[in-house]
């Protein structure tokens, strides 16, 4: 990833004559959290695809740019299927958007210090020039929507999809997204934010658990598809 | 529950001198499914309550009237949260209703034969007086709404709860609701209708698996709330 990897560290300097040797430079990079728009499907599309490869469940993708075109921005964001896209760029995020969902959620930017610089060999496929010519390029991105707890008689998020690229893993992008979730929610009142997660994937589980969330391992999730539900339509 | 009883059975007349007794003369009852209205409430509060005491999980309960009230119905039926109620009634169900949201949901009906009459302890705190003087009792609900697979780039239905009071139960009123649900489904064109059970609860797996659902072991639900949702509005 040339044009989406950190600037270059500036021209070490000698090491100063002390006992203990100061510790690198950091390589920085920002990172913002924003609302997804319709544009941004092309990108939502493909990060899916990758998240269905890596569950190895490519067998079950059936979605288009079109369905979720169709389906995902027909509702105000947070009243229904919401998406937060996050981007990576080299340079200070440009302050001025016009697009009118960003009126009901302020996007997040952070100031991220690497300890290695990011090489992303997709970096053309996940590019989104600004009109000022700035380039950022799309790291990942979460779906949720409201959910209910009758228990609580309140609201909570479900969060449906949350995925990283592989090449920006493992330096806190993903928590991140799900930190914004869980923000958005207590700002709105909301009791919980749940999803699930595969019971072989050890490293997720650990992740969430480090992330505040306990694993419920009484429940099973029941799913009505194809066939089966069609037959309800008779 | 006298009111709500089927209709007397026939003074039985001689058992004829054939040499294969006829079947008794089966007892009938209504049921009608609808959407909810905020003056469904107070049945609903206490249906939810019903449920948490038989999940032994009343410690979790802490909804009230006002907090389903303030939650349940800002939005149009199955674009949010959305309740079905079941009504069960020895006489036919008056046919006019004004309810505005009865144009997004014709109720369904069905004529149910009962090999016992129902004894309804509570009939009381679940009779809905019409304004003809009809008398029809509340025996059930199902809370659902949208959720979304970004695999199938489609939303499907989410069930929260499933309840049917226990006087009512296994006379076919759970898979009423549920199959309620699924055809609404079908007719939206959505595809998923989804939910989770209690891995211990055999008898609700069985049902559920006969209604055409799978049950997905591999997956845990995850959940941030309380306290630790509490810390990410700092």
């Amino acid at each position: 990833m040339a044009a989406a990897a950190p600037p270059p560290a500036p021209t070490p300097t000698p090491a100063p004559p002390v006992e203990h040797q100061p510790n690198p430079t950091p390589l920085t990079t920002f990172v913002r959290i924003r609302l997804a728009t319709p544009s941004d499907v092309p990108f939502i599309h493909k990060l899916i695809h990758q998240m269905a490869v890596f569950e190895k469940l490519t067998h079950l993708f059936t979605a288009t740019q079109e369905s979720l075109s169709s389906t995902l921005f027909n509702s105000p964001p947070f009243t229904s299927f919401t998406v937060f896209i996050l981007e990576v760029s080299p340079n200070p995020f440009p302050i001025a958007t016009t697009h009118p969902t960003q009126t009901l959620f302020s996007p997040i930017v952070t100031l991220v210090n690497l300890d290695l610089p990011i090489v992303d060999d997709d970096s053309e496929g996940f590019k989104i020039v600004g009109a000022d010519g700035s380039e950022v390029y799309v790291g990942g991105f979460v779906l949720f929507f409201p959910n209910y707890s009758t228990f609580l008689g309140k609201p909570g998020f479900y969060v449906e999809d949350l995925f990283v690229r592989e090449c920006y893993r493992r330096r806190g992008f993903g928590k991140m997204l799900l930190s914004a979730v869980a923000k958005q929610a207590v700002k709105m009142g909301y009791g919980r934010v749940e999803w699930v997660v595969l019971d072989w994937n050890v490293n997720a589980i650990k992740f969430y658990e480090e992330m505040g969330a306990k694993v419920l391992q009484e429940w099973r999730l029941c799913r009505v598809t194809g066939d089966a539900l069609q037959a309800y339509g008779d």
